[in-house]
């Protein structure tokens, strides 16, 4: 007799004795059967047992793990972790799925070791799973690709560290739609064999019901194809139970009673409602295999409230034997799935945009708080480089580090952080979070450009003696290092870092206070430098806004802008020096650039091939040609703005619904000019709250349009939702493209899917998608590109037209669950004085003979993520040329990247390991001459250092790349397609690393 | 290196490295340092974490076990049992008390062997610790002394079978005022130091926190004074947390936050908090320990939730080191208060009424839901007797026993229940189960009646033979087995069991279908039958509920009632039959009254020496007189109800707020008289829905007085709050007695409290008072005692004058919690009709020389709780008599108990062994002749047994009395008083039991 037998017996015996104390039928303990696994031959109910846990967002993400502010939303994600581990601990047969890392870290780092222990156990026994893995479930429409690997690599690595697995299920159930980059690089690259979500647009969803088509194998990549597939599983309804099966503590559900002792037994009617709910699911469904979501919004507040039902449910229904319940994973789900022989049906492109009922596009949030989405985008391009310059001189093991900013970005790409949808509260503690850590990683730039231009590494630069200072608010002119006096005899020192892997090229701004300044470079040559004065509306929001964050109440400003045009080294940086002209000597060099006074009709700018010209009497731009390439094409520009309907649900956070078609912002425009060598700038006042500049540099194949927007107007009670509008004579016949997290192009056709036959309800907010990178159009002869410099949301709702949504203020809630209006607001003089917020941006427009359009949007779009990074400092020139590397690449100084790749990860990792991450740039087919295999020359990037190992990984490092397995799907129909383009092996000795078309190889490296 | 040690070690080592990953500062696994006892010289926090577990009130008992129906209240008890037990045992320093063992029983019998064990050691170890540990936590205004010392009986046995334990702390901590009787006999009698509790009257609270007197000594008796005393703890505010420390899961609190990792750290903040709530507390409070109660209404959901704060506040508190916070119960809290060596304040009498604030007078429930009041009363006095007759015959190990009506009713006692403070639907749960146990009981007493007539016992009537029927629904006229005709040649056999331990002479009335029956005692001699016609008061009632509770639609009511009088010896039965008349024999005993046509002015009715006399031209009581004592008061008698105040809070089902003095229920009564030799019944129709029937007996003191109340109208969307008011001549300056639990008589004065200076705001809800037995006045001459058939509210709000409330209907709720009016409706027809609830009860009325009252209040007291239990069946007279015992008292046939003591327990234990309570029923100098020691012949109870061993228990039988410590207690002041008179030790051999005044003598005997 075992142990558990003797316990058994000793139990019936005293179970038998209560019945003679307390009479007739005892309660007794109930062993219930929850083991059941896989039952060939019935309909096998998978129940998924998952709490959904949102990386902030009616609370900041402390408040929802510690449980405080229980009055916005009762949510305590340390309770889910406690009480999850004990209930796992009670029943060996019970699972459950956890998603967002930033949560489990906080949870357990506070752990005795004897609970670790426990839950490696659970995790090793397949009781605790981890699905997606990240450090949050990323948004899938307003993060770029950068991001999302970063954030998706921190909670990998952690559940690798801590647990040794790897997930293996992607769990996106609450994104807003979903992206093609999603499926096959944050999904098939990382070794998913699945994902599993509930957002998908109300239409496609009940055409998949009736088709039995809500579970696909989808290929998210034209190029990667097939070997980029995942099988996608979208839920009929949503991502909680079947109705009646929500069993959270407090929650009003009908418990099984099965204890004979007390009334209401019910266990026969739960088991048929079980049971009923079961078929009707299985009716949707392809093969025997339905799952259950057993979950919901932070819920699991106290499992065993959950568990104990589920075992009684698996047990009774098992019982009663007409289908099999088992606790399960999507792992085990998706396991049965292929294991079943099916053919699916074949998924291309994306999911989006999502709508969930009819008037409800959730295309909104692809703008909602533009200035966090800069915020986000714009230290996710610096984090990029600090971490390559914290490799550089060698991560210090104390002192400041970029934890802290990649831990707050990987917060930020939570669904409801970079997309705007959280409260306003939590908002403001992602940007608290992000400015912390970008101060961090500002430190750590600091001392690593301090060691590099002193040619120091490693030890030798613990304590760097010089600090640099850096500006990151540029944008609003301030930047003190520039703007104060250089002290007698001293320069100002810039020095410029470049996180490309090329040379380039870039026009430096910075705000001065002396229009006589000179610019030298590293070798005393003098440079070209252009003044231009400082607009009105730059001093306001700067003194505005410097006040409201910074507490500053100096009105003193910079008053002129310096441009001048530098060239750094790849992964390198140069060094230019900017001094007080004796004041004997000539300005040779200085251009200040007076306001033109047009004298035609008509005014033409661009010191270079680029040309604009703008009507003097409407103030509009009404063409844009290029000398070099021939391409001359006429374009309107304008701003307008959608009134948000008043009808429910309205526009808010999450949704877009226009009253009607936008209305024009200005009727007149205001036209400034200014001219220089170096760059045209045409000024636009289009209203009191929208002001533009256009800016045409001597060497750019684009304009760089920056546009400032706000405080948007409410004091109508009016919703607005601001648009610039690009009006071309293209015939582009609704077709017009899209990037995905700013990769793959994904071409749109208006008032079209392909997956249905699309009932247009909303014909503007139903044709917006979001972009990362940029959209474009073309037709017979030209091409028509706009990038952005964030996450927007873009359309072309009529031909030959683009339009990007560049800000909203809408002043009700959307039904959604926020609950408040999307209407953000700046206030100076403790609260006093608030105004809307204003934003303040730039978009990047080009145009191009048909074809050659990708190159411009490929190679601007790295510069445009990557900009330089400028450290500023006052010295000496000739002291500092004396014992500085003024300029310098850290590749071998012959060596460039080819231009169709980017090194888009180059980290230390705490075990001194060096992650590297290499993407090819170009789709198949996209640009002939780039759409090829490629190489990269390893020892040639770390030309000074000693490569030891070189081990090829999954995209998230959590695995080895030759160990990762991929299943086996049969699509339905005829499955021929090319065989995509991929690189070879590394060879040990030559370390060249071949690259397809979009390929992102992911290599662990020891030195 | 101890195990613990290393572990710390490698978890610091861990934590370091942590450290080096994650940057900074380590949130960490933190050990709270949760083991402090007292402290000596600082203030000590005794945190008490409790749940407060309604055994039903808005859901029904089994409901919040289960968790089930959450939309009325969230509340699953097996969650907060499940969730305790975990968190007890992740930390041994945490301790949490428990109450209610209704809920703790259904718990451990569905728990592992396993959990069991671990149960148990928590127990052991004191970290679960059982408060108060009946059933329920007792109301203590409308509960009777015996059902509360049976179902406190019933859980502390079940702790002392499961654990060895007997429970040391009373915990009544939401009663509605509390008791005397509860202070001395279900406290100290108990074994218990202490009690408390939260409610009592809002202006003795705010004197006592001005004294510091809001713990005392209680002394409940003024018969037992100093040697039944408790320690009694009045909280300062309510039975919750401090503002603030409420950490209920899903709780809008502030958690302590001391993770340096997360934002928002607080811990100084909450320290500082904590303190500040400990010395507001310990302002009002004697000696250097304050107790919070940490809990509240089905809280500890998920008791971690609790627990790890409280773990933070302990460690964070004691480091802060200006007060001491410690895990605590009300044990160690009363341990600590005794060894401060402080004087405390002295308080007698109890806690009544309770007013929580200005107007708000808790007396409404002393008569709310009378029928149930009723229900639970009559089955009290059932249960009782089935006790007996299941001991008689010896407890079968199969088939029906008394322990479905034993658990029943212990959960009735409930303090919303008996109270009538439930929601209808947990109402009907209450009589669900009464009547379930009642029909349970029923086959116990008709089986054991079987076989004592037939002589056997034991083994030999495992199967008895033969089937009594008995009839509950007598007051309404409903017995099938009297009504139906009798079979030619038989008799109906009428077996009367006494369950009093006196031979007692009652008068049976039974509703029979023929006026000629004659009826013969057991020797066959013919006995004076009465027959009385059945009124149509009683015909519609019985139509309209036999209908509503049994489905019964026959239109089919007996004629008349049949009236006898029966004497049978104690503990014993007689038996009594009724044939029908040979035709052609005369009538020579039956008596049929007629109705009476008055001729004079006034009636005067009463066969015996006691007269009533009435006005013929009002209809209403004008005289009570006594011819043997020579008593003549006059009297008048009328119902009157008060108008529920429409203000907030008004009447409810908790509160009595009348709106002025009553209105009169009715000008002109109508009269009807019947006369006969056994009775003299007077009706009075007071209006369609007061009907009144008063019998005066031949041979008895006192006027029976049967009401018939409802349906209350309510047209008028009026509260009505019914009561009979007696008015007399008597000088009785406010003075009034009400008894306390039916035991001991207090004294009341109108508007006045001996503890504090009355504000008066409600003169008449203010002086109502909780009646079990009854109530009386008295001046120099006379005396005037009512006694009550239920729980009732009454006063004497003017000099002379009595009233009692019968019955209530008000349309509002109260603001008490319960949502929901108390307006009870009873259907037909599937709810198609409706109507109030129709009431119909008993009370007696009593003039007697001043003194002579007690003897007959003890007397009939105990009459009025045990009735005859009357068992019917068919047989021949000669056939019966032949085989049956037709008359015996189980005793020694020439013993009686004396007539100053009570069998108040007589049960057989699961274990085969015995409980014997006895009481003596009076109070010292209550009648100088019976306030005196008196001896109980155990030899001769038990007559035909053989008694083993005599073992002296605590009044719950879970301890022996000789190992029960009782704690010395210094009181204010001068501290003399009588020794009180007790029972000395029972001699072995001659097994006699001596009781003094008010004392009951609890033993388990072994035959």
């Amino acid at each position: 007799m075992e142990k558990g037998s003797v316990a058994t017996a000793f139990h019936v015996l005293i179970v038998v004795i209560v019945c003679l104390c307390n009479k007739a039928v005892s309660g007794g303990f109930v062993k219930y059967n929850t083991g059941s696994g896989v039952v060939e031959g019935k309909l096998n109910v998978h129940l998924v047992a998952h709490s959904h846990d949102d990386v902030g967002w009616l609370k900041t993400v402390d408040q929802y793990y510690v449980g405080s502010n229980n009055s916005i939303q009762a949510a305590c994600i340390e309770n889910v972790l406690d009480s999850v581990m004990e209930s796992l601990v009670r029943d060996p047969n019970r699972k459950f799925v956890f998603a967002e890392m930033a949560f489990f870290q906080r949870w357990w780092l506070t752990q005795t070791v004897e609970m670790q222990e426990q839950v490696r156990k659970l995790v090793e026994a397949g009781q605790l799973e981890f699905v997606n893995g990240g450090w949050c479930m990323h948004d899938e429409a307003t993060c770029h690709y950068i991001d999302m690997i970063d954030q998706t690599t921190l909670g990998h690595r952690a559940i690798k560290e801590q647990f040794n697995k790897a997930p293996r299920a992607g769990w996106q159930i609450d994104t807003f739609g979903h992206s093609a980059v999603q499926a096959y690089l944050l999904g098939a690259e990382l070794g998913f064999d699945s994902v599993h979500f509930a957002r998908i647009d109300y239409q496609d969803r009940e055409k998949r019901k009736r088709d039995k088509s809500l579970e696909v194998i989808w290929r998210g990549s034209r190029t990667l194809g097939s070997s980029s597939q995942i099988f996608a599983n979208a839920f009929p309804v949503h991502y909680g139970p079947p109705p009646g099966f929500r069993f959270e503590i407090n929650g009003d559900f009908i418990p099984i009673q099965d204890n004979p002792l007390l009334f209401d037994s019910n266990v026969e009617k739960r088991v048929h409602d079980f049971i009923n709910a079961a078929f009707t699911q299985a009716n949707v469904t392809r093969t025997n295999h339905i799952m259950w979501t057993m979950g919901g919004d932070f819920e699991y507040q106290y499992a065993e409230s959950w568990f104990k039902e589920m075992d009684k449910l698996i047990h009774y229904v098992n019982k009663d034997g007409r289908v099999n319940a088992l606790y399960s994973t999507p792992s085990i789900y998706s396991d049965a799935k292929n294991a079943a022989n099916q053919s699916w049906p074949l998924k291309t492109d994306d999911y989006f945009p999502y709508a969930d009922v009819v008037n409800s596009y959730w295309t909104g949030f692809f703008t909602s708080r533009p200035s966090l989405k800069r915020y986000v985008r714009m230290l996710s391009g610096y984090y990029l480089a600090a971490r390559q310059l914290e490799f550089l001189v060698g991560k210090r093991s104390t002192g400041p580090n970029t934890f802290s900013l990649g831990d707050a970005l990987g917060i930020a790409q939570h669904h409801d952080a970079v997309t705007g949808t959280s409260k306003q509260h939590t908002t403001n503690d992602y940007a608290k979070r992000l400015s912390i850590g970008a101060s961090e990683a500002e430190a750590v730039v600091s001392a690593a450009l301090s060691c590099l231009t002193t040619g120091k590494s490693g030890e030798q630069c613990k304590d760097p003696a010089l600090t640099f200072s850096q500006c990151q608010l540029l944008n609003i002119s301030y930047c003190p290092p520039t703007e104060e006096g250089i002290p007698e005899g001293e320069s100002l020192v810039v020095v410029a870092y470049n996180p490309l892997g090329w040379n380039r090229t870039e026009n430096v701004r910075i705000p001065v206070n002396d229009a006589s300044l000179a610019v030298q470079d590293s070798l005393g040559n003098s440079l070209e430098a252009q003044f231009v004065s400082l607009d009105n509306v730059t001093i306001n929001i700067r003194n505005f806004y410097t006040k409201a964050y910074l507490g500053l109440s100096s009105k003193q400003v910079p008053k002129f802008w310096l441009i001048f045009q530098v060239s750094v080294p790849p992964l390198g940086w140069n060094t230019y020096f900017i001094s007080r002209r004796p004041t004997r000597g000539k300005n040779r060099n200085g251009f200040f650039s007076v306001m033109d006074s047009p004298q035609n009709e008509t005014i033409e700018i661009g010191p270079g091939d680029l040309k604009m010209s703008f009507s003097v009497a409407s103030g509009q731009l009404q063409r844009m040609y290029d000398s070099k390439t021939g391409v001359d094409v006429p374009i309107q520009q304008s701003f307008l703005w959608y009134n948000s309907s008043s009808e429910i649900p309205g526009s808010g956070a999450y949704i877009f619904r226009p009253e009607s078609f936008p209305k024009i912002a200005s009727r007149s425009v205001n036209l400034k000019v200014f001219r220089g060598p170096l760059v045209d700038e045409i000024h636009q006042e289009f209203s009191s709250w929208i002001y533009q500049v256009t800016r045409l540099y001597r060497d750019k194949q684009h304009a760089e349009v920056e546009f400032t927007i706000g405080p948007i107007p409410n004091e109508d009670y009016t919703g607005r939702e601001v648009i610039t509008r690009m009006t071309t004579n293209m015939t582009t016949e609704k077709v017009f493209y899209t990037d995905s997290n700013g990769r793959d192009f994904i071409k749109r056709v208006r008032d079209y899917r392909s997956d249905w036959s699309l009932l247009v309800n909303q014909p503007v907010a139903g044709n917006y998608y979001p972009l990362n990178l940029g959209i474009f159009t073309s037709e017979k002869k030209y091409e028509f590109s706009v990038l952005v410099d964030r996450a927007t949301g873009g359309a072309s709702i009529r031909d030959g037209e683009l339009e990007l949504m560049l800000h909203r203020r809408v002043l009700f809630d959307d039904h959604k669950g926020l609950e408040e209006a999307l209407d953000e607001t700046v206030c100076i003089n403790g609260n006093s004085i608030c105004e809307g917020l204003t934003v303040r941006g730039n978009y990047y427009v080009n145009i191009n003979q048909v074809g050659e359009g990708a190159r411009w949007r490929r190679k601007t779009g790295q510069e445009v993520y990557s900009p330089l990074v400028l450290a500023f400092t006052h010295e000496k020139l000739e002291k500092w040329t004396a014992c500085h590397l003024t300029k310098a690449s850290t590749m071998d100084s012959n060596y460039t990247l080819p231009p169709n790749v980017a090194l888009i990860t180059l980290q230390e990792l705490d075990d001194g390991s060096v992650l590297v991450r290499l993407a090819h740039l170009y789709e198949a087919a996209e640009v002939p001459e780039y759409s090829t295999l490629t190489k990269v020359e390893l020892k040639k990037m770390f030309s000074g250092k000693m490569i030891k190992e070189v081990k090829e990984m999954s995209l998230s490092a959590n695995q080895d790349k030759s160990e990762m397995k991929r299943m086996e799907w049969k699509v339905e129909g005829n499955d021929t397609e090319p065989i995509p383009v991929r690189g070879g092996p590394v060879n040990n000795s030559t370390l060249l690393v071949e690259l397809g078309p979009m390929e992102i190889r992911t290599f662990l490296l020891k030195f």
